[in-house]
């Protein structure tokens, strides 16, 4: 039974280590990365570690209870996901680890991950893309935001959000919606319902993907921890996707997060009148984001070529897109008239008689023009 | 009296020549630049000049009567403008000249303008900005076009359009309101109230600013005219903004053309939802168009660095803005509870003990905090 106990220890070594410091604590994941979890875990609880990991777990270190809330989540059907588990989700660590490492102010990878939900973490967040927005969205922000999370959903992607109102909720339900999956990071306890409206919403993502955070059970919602759970949803997805955002919003420093993690941003626009749009529209004008009218435009993005169906664009050919451009401007200038003769027809064009006379059976041929007593007219 | 009549056989040469050919004629405008106009009005009239030119005056060139077609200008209230005038639009005509040089497919200068009203065409189209789209636009739209317009126009910029239903309309309608310049490029005659429903608006427009073509009086519109007109609005701005136009659309010919004459565009987004917005869209995806929310962005890309006031920001700042991050942790802290001890508080922000007593006297001069019986509290 050591390896039940080894897997144990480490559990409560990373639960621990999960609490004893506020992410994103780059000092931290540095220790643990250089002594390993368990190890990092004593010293820490024992004291003396060196600054600045010193200030960093100062406060929390001889509270925290590595044993006592591997109990309380699975109270509350928790569970613990750590970087030694093979269903880690690596890659999102792995662009955390290399934000921290080139010294992105913020950047540290999650030393474990809280989830709800049955869902492989690797294998949910294999293909995802972000979808975030404001949660004062408007009507037509939500419509557009479910109808992008069911076709990304449809095509094999995780749609990833933060759950909460407006946008993000319109995503997951998007998502669901298609049979798809949704994972949503929260800026609280996984079993901490918030927003406190999303508590039915938050259940089914976690029975139909899943419901993660860095922070243990029971962490309540705080406003800074709103903008480092944003590193998470940003490094999760191939691609972020804001589809309305104010002036200054939370999904705009998702944004620029994924940007500055290398990752493709789109930005959904709207009506230059609603206050929603200005932060998708300044997210475009500043070159920070691609434009996105809906699920194609992401999909092309992540997509090799010849993946993705055909937008679906309307026909906007006409019967006389094929005609030479002379043959168009004697079909206009029949366009016009009641019946005409060949020479009014060449003066009204501009063109030779001898043209005009050429194109006239040309026209007939593909019945766009006829032939009466009075003389040519056009049919359609 | 010899100038008077070198003057009036001029203008009655120009006049036979903007008639004689279907513009834009390429092969003309060259003729009359190595000739001049009158000899190249007089051997076009005799006959047996080469081709190309041969072929597009064939038809015309027997028909056409210049003096005729001045006097008729003259009964409708409408003058020749010609590139020997001193108001003549040079800016506007040399743009194009250079598109024909480099052989730009249907580009040509017009070989005279025809136009109504008092406004000289040099000043009028001195500082331009050309506004287009849609003719079946949305209320949503309209209203965009007219405040554009009208924020363009007040900043003493003359818009440029159409005179089409939809935007060009309001565009027109929004400049005037400012009691600025607008200029109104038509596909038909300058006499030809058309569309019909904007009689009234042409003969504003003909009074504030200038209704101008490049073919005589009389000249019915016809569907190609419409894009050989184009030409004239993209050349006449120094940007082109389009406010809406559907996925196949005379404003999307006109941003091709601006840019192809190497003009800044701008579009202005919309609705995903919105089919007269798709236009716009991918003028801005392809990277053709810059994004605009409105007067500002035009502005902005036109007026030297400063000259532009400030956008109508709004103050998104916050009391906390001005916070450490730590000062900041404290404060969201304090904003979940009800009293709390300084203990307590380091552990649930994760901070030092001594940083927390340090910042606590800090927010409480702030306003930000409250120190009661019960412990430390938040005051917003």
């Amino acid at each position: 039974m050591s390896t039940r106990t080894e897997r144990e220890e480490l559990l409560v070594a990373r639960a621990y280590l999960s609490a004893v410091a506020e992410p994103p604590a780059p000092a931290l994941t540095e220790f643990v990365a250089a002594r390993g979890p368990r190890r990092a875990a004593e010293e820490i609880k024992r004291g003396g570690v060196p600054p600045p990991l010193a200030d960093v777990v100062e406060a929390r270190r001889e509270h925290v209870d590595g044993a006592a809330l591997l109990d309380a989540g699975r109270r509350v059907g928790a569970r613990l996901v750590v970087p030694e588990d093979p269903d880690w989700p690596g890659e999102l660590a792995e662009c955390l680890v290399g934000a921290r490492t080139v010294g992105l102010a913020g950047m540290a990878e999650p030393v474990a991950l809280w989830v709800r939900g049955s869902a492989p973490p690797d294998v949910a967040l294999a293909n995802a893309v972000a979808v975030v927005g404001a949660r004062a969205a408007s009507g037509y922000g939500e419509h557009v935001a479910a109808e992008l999370a069911h076709g990304v959903a449809r095509s094999g992607f995780t749609v990833v959000s933060g759950a909460a109102y407006g946008i993000d909720g319109a995503a997951h339900r998007g998502a669901l919606a298609a049979g798809g999956s949704t994972v949503a990071f929260l800026a609280c306890g996984v079993d901490v319902d918030y927003p406190a409206g999303h508590g039915r919403l938050l259940k089914v993502i976690a029975q139909q993907g899943l419901v993660a955070s860095e922070h243990p059970p029971g962490t309540p919602p705080r406003k800074h921890r709103f903008l480092v759970r944003n590193r998470l949803i940003a490094a999760a997805g191939q691609a972020t996707v804001v589809v309305e955002a104010g002036a200054r919003s939370g999904a705009g420093n998702t944004a620029h997060t994924a940007d500055a993690l290398g990752k493709p941003v789109l930005a959904v626009p709207g009506p230059v009148t609603s206050k929603t749009s200005v932060g998708c529209h300044d997210l475009v004008r500043t070159g920070t984001a691609v434009l996105a009218t809906g699920a194609h435009d992401v999909l092309e993005l992540l997509q090799p070529l010849g993946q993705v169906d055909a937008a679906p664009a309307t026909d906007t050919r006409r019967r006389t897109d094929a005609l030479h451009p002379h043959a168009r401007r004697v079909h206009d200038a029949l366009s016009g008239c009641d019946g005409s003769g060949v020479d009014a027809l060449a003066r009204e064009c501009g063109l030779p008689l001898r043209t005009v006379r050429a194109l006239l059976p040309e026209l007939e041929l593909s019945g766009l023009a006829v032939r009466t007593e009075a003389g040519w007219s056009a049919t359609t």
